[in-house]
């Protein structure tokens, strides 16, 4: 039985939580959180206790640690992890400058505990499979990838205003999944983006609507759009092109029910939130997790990935601001 | 809490075991099967132990049943659970034989018990949110529904024979879900069938190819279809026409993969098996249920459907052996 | 340059014109219509020439009449244009009676001209790639069709009652499908009805909804859904189901726009009028009878399909008032 | 009756001259090409007449003329035509340099003729629902479009050479949709481009891969995405994206086939050829020149939008080879 200490009983939190109750091979035994009440809340829906960071990391039977908390917290909690020989998934990003990121790296490295980082979408079913056919060959050799990555509604403000801006916080995701599937790290990025959404995105000092355009040293091109709203729902799809054809994957629906009328043949808009879209993701990266304390897989999303996409994401800012490509 | 008691621990018998597990206000106490290690391999994975008729039903402490053992069992098994007192989820058919679903039904009624009959469609997302715009009137009134059903392989032989055949055993579902969504009961039945599938279940006395058309007092028809062996998968369809409209449900699929290659563009056919199909069903079934026990819900699917589903296998059989239609 | 003489000047007459007048080897000469003002006008839209019966056909530079006059005319006009030694492309019906019929095709067998009659439906580049795929054993050996062809709205009652009735009008072309597509005659045919579009068709005498079921002797069954009105559009589909698969032509639509919003995701619906689905298929079927005057192909749909497919529909009628399957 | 003389005898030329022929209100009278063999198979075709550039415009009759000929007399017979007083729809580009393209503009804003410019796909219905929805407002404020526009192969390479190269040749089509979809002209361009199909387009100094993003005033963005080679078919997709939701062409593809076998559902890809995509569109853009002639339009595509194209195309030229955005 593997065991876990989680940090974060939040929203993010609770999902994993809950999969690692339902895990036949795991049990979550602890959780830490700054808010007493959501803690014993999630301690108690599955059976575990509340405790605090020391004590979660001192019990020799907690075998791994699951890092759900805010990301101002994320490198102080890796590094006492790893110093106590946990392994770790750490929810991204790992930090927000690089320096602190490459900081806990090196004692990931020196503590030679395993780390895995939480870009989900690597676990998505649809994501994978179009992976897969791609390292299959079934387009051929890759040229083109294009990536829409669209919120159905900007976050608080408050969270605009900590969370790293648009490109370090949303974009990342889609510069992981990039590079996932690029197979190769881009040369070159160039970023435009404006505030077309909520102007209040914009005195904080953020944009809420970019595109990217990323170029790799073999010629490859890639393209991300992102919006922090979107009304008909969460907008997940990436296509990828290549000599011999192209894979897609479409957005995710709750149902397949048609309504043909007289004015209009209506279907389902896409699920509203990346906990419905990412449900069976998040599962699946739980049990890889799982598999990864229990010997079975490597880290599939490692520290590195977590640093690569981080540094994509500084050349975006960078590039949006000097009104310029940046070369990496 | 509300407490269960399952007799059946065979395939259908660990989805609804693995439901109970996981609802937040229930719990497997007692898991009965003629086979004991499968009988113990299910009350070990959810934490229930493993017992007899007599002593599961003696306990005071279970609230309901659920019957997911062979079908030439569930009557026995309603009969002595509504003797005593307990709340019944009977999974399709309660019986083979109309008078013994009679006697069932009159103990039930006697015994005053609550009786979920496991038309698991009812409770698909797809096919209830079709239901729902119906009777809110999208396709205004009701005129004909096209209902198409066919498995993804035939059972195994053994199977076929005591099954009850082709239409008491398979499009049982379909005449439940032409009931549902009709709103009133056929007066009219005829059955088309044919042996194309395999020849061995022609010898076993069955067809495995099937066309049905029911009529309404109203004159609304519909038509049902069915075959053993859908070689693309598990096809599951139905529409709905009216006066002002159709309402469709298509097939669900694993995936929303397109591959786009010279020859052809390929996306994934429907879910072959109706575990995976009928996933989140089985678990609102459940769910349900758990209501009905709670006293939040009355049953959605009773005893009485259950029966009427019966009578219209009845008389399709009846029509197909005699090769003309059936008046109800 | 092949001759072609045109009997009826109506809204279906004016597209075969119209196909004539744009074939580079055939050029209309005659139109014929008890109409002069619409004679006048679709002769003068294509240089061709109002004139009568007689001197039609007794020019000997018209190879071919394309007959596409009220019903009523049909037979007369066949006759006298195999008589005349002309070959004849009839619109559907033949006739409304199968003895009529059966005089029609003893005159054109005796005379030795070329009869096709116009199933437009075969000619579609949609229903021809699934002929072709199932010839070419795509779906292995054929077990099901499932054939739903609805009107977008009924037509004028005045129509209806001239018309032959749903069967011999509407569905003919259905069952003209079905042979088509069965590779075989049906053996038994079982029609229910209802007249649920508008009581004025009831009075009529006539039926406004319907469903046939056909067997084969091979034990294929199919399925036939009619309705003389559906908001949405021009409805038609088929599906062809078998030991190997399914092959299915979904509805036709004027664009592929899709249009997400908060509430729905809108796309088209079908397009609403037969001559719009159809106007290729008219196109193709057009082409291919100025290939069989000019020696080039043997018609693709003969006077006994023409036949074939009243006598169904006869026996569909029949089906229908005694409340019976009806052996053929 | 409007009277034609065309200029060009090729492929594209063969298409409007058989649009001409069919338009009820039109006639082709001339046809001129250096080829006498084409001239003369299409001149006979449609009833036309050979003659020169000279007797052509010379004619009084001539209403207006068609410049489908090869790009590099595009802007001598536009001169000529505009000196002769005629209507003129000329084929994209005007020209494949700023300064040819201005002195055409001045010298038909000088006599006063029309020029219509041959951007088909505006007159697309798809393209053109597309607009119209986005004008009405159903996605509210614009704020990304992504723009992908991919052909079945790669022209010859002696094409290539004379073309003008990818953005001027290929690309232009997508500035103007680019620009008629914004309805604003965008003031900085940034392409990125590979040559990863045919190294020969590679050694004749062009590339085949290309991503562009232009950025507006109002801070609009919006992505193109070119190749030469997608196996699949003519990949022609637009997506417009805003405040209350997105509107989407798809691909359009022969028939609504689909295929479900035990390894895959199969549909039709797109078709292959732009002739066939854009039939329509060819149709109603020859169509609104007539209405133009006519008087009972203005020019929907001018040359202005002609010069325009050409600048972004030239911008994107610059942006590439210079590794940086280019400001307008």
């Amino acid at each position: 039985m593997i065991t876990i200490c989680q940090f974060g009983a939040g929203r993010i939190g609770s999902i994993h939580a809950a999969n690692v109750a339902a895990h036949p091979d795991a049990r979550l035994r602890y959780v830490v959180d700054v808010n007493p009440e959501a803690a014993h809340k999630l301690a108690q829906a599955h059976g575990a206790e509340v405790t605090d960071l020391q004590r979660g990391l001192a019990d020799p039977q907690v075998d791994g640690v699951i890092i759900a908390s805010s990301t101002d917290t994320h490198a102080e909690l890796i590094l006492a992890s790893a110093r106590a020989g946990k392994a770790i998934f750490c929810e991204k990003p790992i930090h927000l400058t690089i320096e602190r990121v490459d900081e806990c790296l090196r004692e990931v490295e020196r503590s030679g505990v395993l780390l895995t980082v939480g870009f989900n979408r690597r676990f998505d079913p649809n994501f994978s499979a179009l992976h897969r056919g791609l390292r299959e060959g079934r387009v051929g050799r890759l040229e083109m990838i294009n990536i829409t990555s669209r919120d159905p509604a900007p976050p608080p403000i408050d969270y605009i205003t900590t969370s790293g801006g648009l490109f370090r916080d949303m974009m990342i995701h889609d510069f992981d999944m990039a590079r996932w599937l690029l197979g190769e790290d881009p040369v070159e990025v160039h970023a435009m983006a404006s505030c077309l959404v909520d102007p209040q995105i914009g005195r904080a000092g953020d944009v809420d609507t970019a595109m990217v355009m990323l170029r790799t040293e073999s010629g490859a091109l890639c393209h991300i759009d992102n919006s922090r709203r979107a009304v008909y729902g969460y907008d997940q799809r990436i296509e990828v092109f290549g000599s011999e054809g192209m894979l897609r994957v479409a957005n995710v629906k709750p149902t397949t029910v048609e309504w043909w009328s007289a004015d209009a043949l209506r279907v389902d808009t896409p699920y509203y939130s990346f906990l419905e879209r990412y449900a069976s993701a998040y599962k699946i990266e739980l049990n890889h997790f799982i598999d990864v304390i229990g010997g079975r897989a490597q880290p599939a999303v490692s520290g590195e990935d977590g640093r690569k996409a981080l540094l994509l994401a500084d050349a975006a800012v960078q590039s949006f601001q000097s009104r310029r490509p940046v070369r990496l």
